[in-house]
């Protein structure tokens, strides 16, 4: 099996290390030799610390090339990426890619050509690291249906929220030790905004459901807004704060969300710690699954790339998301606000007589119902924390009642609204 | 793809029934239709309950039929299970098992007559029911190579252990308890006995390290010394403890041990409860991984049996054990006591001046150091706990300090030893 890697960067050098260092045992398991035959990338330098028989600088040039698998690790929803993995199907060469936003946009159309072609294109390695989780739900878990998959598939939010429960820090205080680690990028927002959750969302909402991966119907919220406080009431509540990407099936169609959410201390999910990433499948009559792993890094990731790169040359060539690319089906949405739970909300208020019955009146007028409330901070003149668990609620039900809130004179910051994930 | 089923007990039914409610996407999944052409029971009721073709009473016309594939469900080591596999795999058949005792003992040779003939041997119901850790390990996990895998395999076990540790009663009342409600077989001793644990142990031993299957190996110690006592000492010292199967690699050779052993309460395999199975694998460089799921029952052993069947019909037919037979080692097994670990040690004594000493002394000759002690029950007369963690030890020393003080006329039962496995 003749490869050819494009993008060398950390991914890539740990693709070329490890297939060298492993080379021997992983020929025996892929029942034939692998060899790099061709690196490519746009960096003189980067290609200068390769030791392969062709260098290219031009993805055009590697897509011609003799290579049999093309190591898609450019990255990048649009443009170079999606440009070679066409070009590479075309030429009839398999791809493997860990290129999640170009999977979550494209991947329909990319598996339709590669199932055309008869050609296998592979992306284990686009979501949650070295954790087998796309292959578990492409070929294992399936059996009886899904109906939920939860998972925490951000290492750096989780490492943001872990630090922040563990040192009572700030959200922009944590992020910037975050970034001085190397666990955060100079520009966080894909990651803390939650745009890289949605993306692996919408390729496990794919295999999980059968539907093509539909990134514009994922609602999308990150973790900027969670402050220490929220992380204290959680501790109290029995719960901690992750950074969720859940995909359900409802009456109302599937349900996609990356949120923060509130999860029962003691859960498997709670307990994924720092940049560990973890995800639960809910597979109907088989029962929930639990995944832990490694999310991101050189050899988490370089290690799913290859062993979709084994898979393929032994031969396991099968449909991209599962299902043939001519039996996915267009989403069905559930309406925004259609998501039904028990919310977590916050609301800042001036501690003035009346302020309470003001927020539990607009509360009943929605019918939102109260299980539990904490009050906080009572100190003459000073801004009051109020903090209220609900039962179960509609979302929309609650957004309309904290849209009504946010509006009066007492109420001095928007309101915070947490789902109770694991009730 | 024709298949046909041996074995017409629970998970037989669950496979016949989930093939006829799930047929037409299982079919798009595995690219062929799924059609239970043949099923094969000695007993003429249980035939009779099955809608199918062809009903046999004898595997060796099953073997003859004209399945593509036959699922292996009769169970047990020797006798007709291995008798019916090898007979399809020289007719020309995939076989898909869910016999752990057939595949520990003679899964080698079968794997070899397999890989002969050209045909898939699959058996991931083996092992951990639903969870795919027999497809994780062969396919996803083995980049970087295994340098441990540690997990709860045994739900009667896990069941049982959880429920001591909820409600303080003895092992046996709680093995009756189980009995009844159907977790435990009428002879349990398969179960507690550590015996299954082994099986099972033995293939992931195979699947991570590329040796062959080597059930002679395996230290085996079941979980019926485990007292309310031990349970309690645990919690005190931040622990639980659970029956693992470990196998790891050290420089002696391949550890493989079927024991009682005490996990770091907060852990992942500390908060496996209940009848749940839970798996740890140390991928070195690619990180550890848990997976955790329904280890038995018909639902998630059946969703095994046909996720392996979707997988043969899809071509995905590679080497039974990940690599070729012909590669897979004998086993290089660690001599008995050369594992090293901290242990959790209880004496009981008698009350009486001096034992104290006499059982440090005894440790110190042994080179076995202290790192903490509880005594407990110091009433005048009365037999006294004694219960210590050590520091790392070898398995060897601590097993001969103990030989020696279970001598002394103050001890007054056979002490008590449990390795620290997650310290």
């Amino acid at each position: 099996m003749k490869i050819g890697i494009a993008g060398l960067g950390t991914v890539g050098g740990g693709v070329a290390k490890a297939l060298g260092a492993h080379g021997e045992l992983l020929g025996l398991r892929a029942s034939t030799p692998l060899e790099v035959v061709a690196v490519c990338d746009r960096d003189a330098d980067k290609r200068a610390q390769f030791d392969a028989p062709q260098k290219f600088d031009d993805i055009k040039a590697l897509a011609a090339s003799n290579a049999d698998l093309i190591v898609e690790l450019i990255g990048g929803e649009n443009g170079a990426a999606p440009m070679l993995v066409e070009a590479a199907l075309n030429a009839g060469k398999h791809v493997v890619t860990a290129n999640k936003a170009m999977m979550a946009r494209h991947g329909a159309r990319l598996a339709a050509l590669a199932e055309q072609k008869g050609r296998a294109l592979r992306f284990e390695a686009a979501v949650a690291g070295g954790i087998p989780i796309v292959k578990s739900l492409r070929e294992s878990l399936m059996v009886y249906g899904i109906s939920a998959v939860r998972g925490i598939l951000n290492g750096t939010c989780n490492y943001i929220l872990t630090q922040m429960e563990a040192t009572g820090r700030s959200f922009e205080d944590v992020l910037k030790d975050a970034q001085a680690l190397g666990y955060a990028e100079a520009d966080p927002e894909l990651d803390v905004g939650g745009g890289d959750t949605a993306h692996k969302l919408a390729l496990l909402t794919s295999l999980a459901f059968g539907v093509k991966p539909d990134l514009d119907s994922v609602a999308v919220q990150g973790i900027r807004n969670i402050t220490p406080e929220d992380i204290s009431f959680a501790r109290e509540f029995g719960y901690r704060i992750k950074l969720l990407g859940i995909a359900k099936k409802t009456q109302a169609g599937i349900d996609q969300r990356v949120q923060p959410a509130m999860v029962k201390a003691g859960t498997a999910l709670a307990d994924v710690e720092g940049v560990l990433n973890g995800v639960v499948v809910n597979a109907n009559e088989a029962g929930p699954f639990f995944f832990e792993g490694r999310g991101a890094g050189e050899c988490p990731t370089a290690n799913a790339v290859i062993a979709d790169i084994v898979d393929i040359a032994r031969g396991n060539t099968g449909s991209v998301f599962g299902l043939p690319a001519d039996n996915l089906l267009a989403l069905s949405a559930a309406p925004t606000g259609s998501a039904s739970s028990a919310y977590y909300l916050r609301f800042q208020v001036l501690d003035v007589p009346g302020v309470l019955a003001e927020i539990a009146g607009h509360l009943a007028k929605w019918r939102v119902s109260i299980e539990s409330m904490i009050q906080r901070g009572r100190a003459p003149g000073e801004a009051v924390s109020i903090v209220m668990i609900t039962h179960e609620t509609k979302a929309s039900d609650v957004a309309g009642a904290l849209d009504t809130i946010s509006q009066s004179a007492n109420v001095i910051a928007p309101p915070c609204m947490i789902p109770m994930e694991s009730k």
